[in-house]
């Protein structure tokens, strides 16, 4: 890579591949909260949503340009605490940090993140591939971010337990996999929660989708007693899972990640929640808002 | 191209081509006021800004991405405007608004533009090429910009006359003609004033610079009486013409634009700026803020 601190960064990309570009912008009061979340954390989250979807095309992730606006009144010490944590990242990765700018804000911090990653041509996992009569499958376990809000919005303290809900991870080695076995008919990173993120799939893919509740797999609140409640792991965003149809076998672990089987889709349009006594109810997008009713 | 509405674009690039990507922040009330500039004018900038980044590596722009977050007190005829002066400098350079993400802001409006272009391997024109005993060029005139905004801070309404100083043009075509003829050895684009612009060539690429400010092409100020002020010229920023070396012969227009030489690299690092009478004077880099002293 040459041009950095150039005009443009200036990058290759393999021969035959395509380009992929995603940005994604992190605001302070709408995304994060300075009094809730380290600025670390901040700095992981986001590049995490560039790198997820890259994760989310099968991608590989090739570079990423930071563009960071931040108020006169924000001290030093949090820009290099969410660069350090960007960058670690970023470094886990191997995706450098190859351009963007900075910018004075008017007020408070916002952050852009663009990422460039690259799939050999026409290989890219789209949301619009799906068919009817395919399994529905989830990484991961799901609500928990949500749930790590929500007790954090009631101003508990969160122990250790709460470390993974916060520090998602983008599935990029699982996006590839499923992507290089031609696995995945469709694909999207669960970041504005499942019911919102399985109807982009359904709308782009013109195929309706059946959910079977107690298959969800439902992460763990707090100490590991209990599941997050079903509300939680249906509409709750950034858990930046992905959410993938198939009609190939899948197994229950593609490297190291949890898959789960969560339901099929249907001819029939519209999406349905089975609950356990086999009762089918309507299943809306729930329209995850960062901080709903928190703020 | 693929993915629009997806988790990613998916973009071919020309085989045997890199990649050039840039990203640029527009920032209510640090680089435009919404009581001094239409909401159009803000949007072909916004855009300009990423086209111009482009043109200083003599690239080909092949799409943008735009990052907008508006508070929900800015009116959606704003956002209308904007959207409808960028797209309309998107259809005019033929570059496709390929993606991004909308988020509400916490206040005010921020938008960061991604712009991805491409030139043949090895031949973009980088700040850091050129040598010492090049003469220096610049396209266009200077300067119109920054006393366009003196003229605002004023209160003073602006005629016709003013329109190309607030509508600067990223020059593109001149940037491509001058990386495929292999003429400019480096090159930069006048976003923040002729002294800051020229110090980033200076040091990148180790050479000094002696600039005749009489041969500097300042912009006709309002309906053509004078000309700016040599300050205004050498210091004001977002004239988004184009600043490089060359050792070989220019021509006066290049891609239908005045091209004027303004002086000359040397051995001996620094900036100087060679008067009238020939006295020659340190030349500083002017350092441009776009409200300074304004707000």
């Amino acid at each position: 890579m040459t041009g950095i601190g150039d005009d443009c960064a200036v990058l290759s990309i393999p021969a035959g591949h395509e380009l992929l570009v995603t940005t994604d912008f992190t605001i302070e009061k709408i995304h994060f909260r300075r009094d809730w979340h380290g600025p670390a954390l901040v700095g992981r989250r986001c590049l995490t949503r560039g790198l997820s979807d890259i994760a989310a095309m099968g991608g590989d992730p090739r570079a990423a340009f930071l563009s960071l606006a931040v108020s006169n009144d924000v001290p030093q010490k949090w820009v290099d605490g969410f660069l350090k944590g960007l960058l670690e990242l970023a470094e886990e990765y191997e995706v450098p940090l190859a351009g963007g700018d900075t910018a004075e804000s008017a007020a408070g911090i916002q952050a852009d993140i663009a990422v460039v990653g690259s799939v050999p041509k026409g290989t890219a996992v789209l949301r619009s591939g799906a068919k009817a009569g395919e399994q529905i499958f989830v990484t991961g376990e799901l609500g928990g971010a949500a749930a790590a809000l929500e007790r954090m919005a009631a101003g508990s303290a969160l122990g250790a337990e709460w470390s993974r809900y916060l520090h998602p991870r983008a599935r990029v080695a699982v996006g590839q996999w499923l992507r290089q076995r031609g696995v995945a008919s469709a694909m999207i990173d669960l970041s504005d929660g499942l019911s919102t993120d399985l109807e982009h799939i359904c709308q782009e893919s013109r195929v309706g989708a059946e959910i079977e509740a107690e298959a969800i797999p439902r992460a763990w609140a707090g100490r590991g007693e209990k599941r997050v409640a079903q509300e939680l792991a249906l509409d709750g965003g950034e858990d930046y899972e992905l959410l993938f149809t198939s009609g190939a076998s899948v197994p229950a672990k593609v490297a190291g990640v949890q898959v789960t089987r969560i339901g099929r889709t249907t001819k029939s349009l519209g999406m349905r929640l089975i609950g356990a006594e086999g009762k089918t109810r309507r299943l809306d997008a729930g329209g995850w808002e960062h901080f709903k009713g928190v703020r």
